[in-house]
């Protein structure tokens, strides 16, 4: 594969060009960052898990009716995704209050809430990611109200999807973070990555966390809980 | 008038119960505090003006269609209002951005909002009255979805009225919060207060803050600044 410039790194992943304007490639690295930055961690095998978990459920996702920026998986760290637009926006559903939402409400971690809940983040490292809602995102122009409503739809659908899929495999899904970007025809697409970087995830039986919340809280075995994930996917630790 | 037992103190105001079951006496006190009762000030004249304050757009606003828990005013610092369970949510709307929101998206003080927000708070001491979204209010069940519609179509209609009021007088609305609570009947109703301390006014003319930033940003002149709204208000300073 010819290796075209490299459009963006980011704290997690970089992006590449490929020959087509409209496909980029996407490498998953080692690199584990929390709090706006302030922890880092390098994390040997995280890259290739979150590839391998991330291409598994954007291909599920597809299967089920929900389109999204995936294309193939390269190799055990790369994969082409559709080149689209990042909207600035962080779209969280919860189905347990836990991290900040346990904060912000008072919420003991793990308590069940009664539907899942939906959250807008701006997405702004200088202003620390803040909770926003319809109105503010309205009046900075960071969505329209057809295209909130759209990714409040699909969000929703996601969660149901990913909800029932991980119950299967023993695994609750407490919460998750999605992103949405705009292609060239300025249709909107679920984007980004899903992975436990961007999900929690935790034992059904013994709640133990499975997810990026061990390198937070410096719990330990973080890419082996990573690995434990891909395991309940059916997935085989090599290419 | 009977001084009957006192329901509650505020930081602001007193409730004391009345003969009536139904209504109860707010006095308006000299107290201010600030950012989560951190900073605390005693301002003679603060609660007389807040009371007639208040009384006047109650009243301007039942006299346009805005029903609210006013009754009447009683002295300078005591009015009757409508006893009422308050719903423990604090509703924003903003015409330009300041404090919490300038600092939120980033936005410089006093920039015009193309719409007016409005904004949801959790009226909770302890976790700092954070902000909240529909979904968190209908996880925590603070407020029913109609609750939330209706709180949301009186407090634009209550900012379209008093921006207008204000701006007649050469007085800029910035932004205000308003309090809700629910009658005897479960019937929805404004209540608590809408003066200098839960109000941003600028002069038009010189962008000269007349509310309780004056007091938060120690600029000295709050009583007067007060004083200065109340004259704008057509209000003479004795009963
Ligand atoms: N399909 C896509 N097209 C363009 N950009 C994308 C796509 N999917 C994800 N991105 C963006 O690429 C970057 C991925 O790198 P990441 O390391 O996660 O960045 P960040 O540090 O900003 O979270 C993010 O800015 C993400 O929004
Ligand atoms: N009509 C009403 N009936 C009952 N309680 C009210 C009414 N109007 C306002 N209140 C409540 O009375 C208290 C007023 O006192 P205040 O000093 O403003 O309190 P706080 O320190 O909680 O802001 C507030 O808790 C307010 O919600
Ligand atoms: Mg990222
Ligand atoms: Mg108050």
């Amino acid at each position: 594969m010819n290796r075209g410039e490299l459009l963006y790194e980011g704290k997690a992943k970089k992006l590449f060009r490929t020959e087509d304007p409209d496909v980029v490639r996407v490498v998953y690295k080692d690199d584990a960052t929390a709090f706006d930055g302030k922890k880092k961690g390098h994390l040997p095998g995280k890259g290739e898990m979150n590839n391998r978990i991330s291409a598994f459920f954007f291909r599920y996702l597809a299967e089920k009716g929900v389109d999204n920026h995936f294309v193939r998986r390269l190799s055990p760290t790369e994969q082409l995704v559709r080149r689209v637009r990042i909207l600035p926006l962080e779209v969280v559903v919860r189905n347990r209050a836990a991290g900040s939402l346990a904060k912000r409400l008072g919420l003991e971690e793990g308590t069940s809430l009664p539907r899942p809940v939906v959250e807008f983040y701006y997405k702004n490292d200088e202003l620390g990611d803040p909770l926003v809602n319809e109105d503010h995102i309205a009046a900075l122009q960071l969505a329209s109200p057809d295209q909130l409503e759209e990714m409040k739809h699909i969000a929703l659908r996601v969660n149901g999807l990913l909800k029932e899929l991980m119950e299967e495999r023993g695994v609750i899904l407490v919460d998750f973070k999605l992103e949405f970007g705009l292609d060239r025809e300025g249709r909107l697409l679920l984007a980004d990555e899903i992975s436990p970087d961007t999900c929690r995830f935790w034992d059904a039986r013994t709640e133990e966390k499975l997810d990026k919340d061990r390198f937070r809280r410096d719990l330990g075995g973080v890419v082996e809980a990573y690995r434990e994930i891909w395991r309940r996917l059916g997935g085989e630790i090599r290419d």
